[in-house]
């Protein structure tokens, strides 16, 4: 009774739509601010205005939510990226490098997100949701190795999309270590043993993916029979 | 009464040892067959012959067990490919990446704990162990980046350093993707266009090693003044 009175149904398709986007939104905050690890469906349900109980109208659990709010951060963050490696002039790898270390360093949501789509929120979805979430990460990697080529034609689409792969798996460990919680964010400040532990995301990033970046560019060019991974290319059998 | 009767204690510190010891192997061995997430402490209970209520007795939680043993595989993973860089002769950048890419290969549960350590295994725990997980694993970046160095001396030790930490991350990231869920494979099963994202482990390992190693070669030697992430170098400030 208690339930019916101060909960209100969403009865037309756009309030519906409404309730929805204000959970992903609420989701969103919650976990910028404290870690996508500390979120509980309660949280999301309670800052959003919805009864919890009201929660599953739209959204299976708190991880359906996160991987709905992971598919889009990839479409955003590989649209954002494609855009400034098109306005980018002839970058170096270090350059280029910087580029893409910047690109994740002001998306700390995405960053967290990968680290737990990957181990555990994939895993716990319907598989309309997982497929979904792996069609906009496939779309991105089109997207993106198409701009590395055209940014620096020497990555070829295929070193693109291993750059890609890489790049996000980089990003969410180093996003884990650059972001300690509060008991290893104490450590870090008592133990001097652990210093070389707490790395700054940017220059992390920026200095493996410059290796990285030199290293597809000489590596396709001098022994291009290396396989990339998982992408069958049958046009390279005549090397 | 009934757990009294059901459940001896460990009353001597060797019979504590060996209490403890079988909770670690029974974790390891579930977490082998069906992955760290779907591990609950009460199967390792079971599996371990230990009351659950007894667990608190060794560990505070699933999570300082997982802790405890990805420790561990930190510390035995850099002894073993400790070894196996010294017996490589003079290996290429290619070579040198295979042998990696296989130590990793070896060890699935290191690489499923990578995943969870960082997102959330690290952050549910007591300090003092997070503390040892640190040290371990920044023991094993020592231990790695000499022998890195002594098998391929154009790799600089803090070039090594950068290796380890970023072939964990790719470690930790490509072993989820080569291993999916139920729901996932049968995606992967019927869904053609998903094909790229499903990657066979070593291949995708090596082929990204390859890069990151090449390259970290060719930067160290062509632009010393780059920083390498998290660690302090001094005496290169003249460079």
């Amino acid at each position: 009774m208690i339930e019916r009175t101060s909960f209100v149904r969403a009865r037309t398709p756009a309030n519906k739509e409404r309730r929805s986007r204000d959970l992903l939104d609420a989701a969103h905050h919650l976990a910028e601010t404290g870690g996508v690890r500390t979120v509980t469906l309660t949280a999301i349900a309670e800052k959003a205005g919805v009864h919890v109980s009201g929660v599953r109208r739209y959204f299976d659990s708190r991880e359906e939510i996160f991987l709905r709010l992971a598919t889009t951060a990839w479409s955003e963050w590989a649209e954002d990226l494609s855009l400034q490696l098109d306005r980018s002039e002839a970058p170096d790898p270090a350059r280029l490098a910087l580029i893409v270390a910047r690109s994740f360093e002001a998306r700390p949501l995405f960053c967290d997100l990968l680290g737990h789509a990957a181990v555990s929120l994939e895993r716990q979805v319907p598989a309309a949701c997982v497929l979904a979430y792996k069609l906009a990460a496939l779309d991105a990697v089109s997207l993106l190795s198409d701009a590395f080529h055209r940014a620096t034609p020497a990555l070829s689409p295929e070193a693109g999309r291993d750059l890609v792969a890489s790049a996000t798996a980089l990003a969410a460990a180093f996003h884990q270590y650059a972001h300690p919680d509060t008991t290893l964010a104490q450590l870090y400040a008592t133990e001097a043993r652990l210093a070389p532990a707490h790395i700054d995301f940017e220059p992390a990033m920026t200095s493996s993916l410059t290796a990285l970046i030199t290293g597809l560019i000489a590596t396709r060019q001098g022994q291009s029979d290396l396989p990339a991974h998982g992408i069958p290319h049958p046009q390279r059998s005549g090397d």
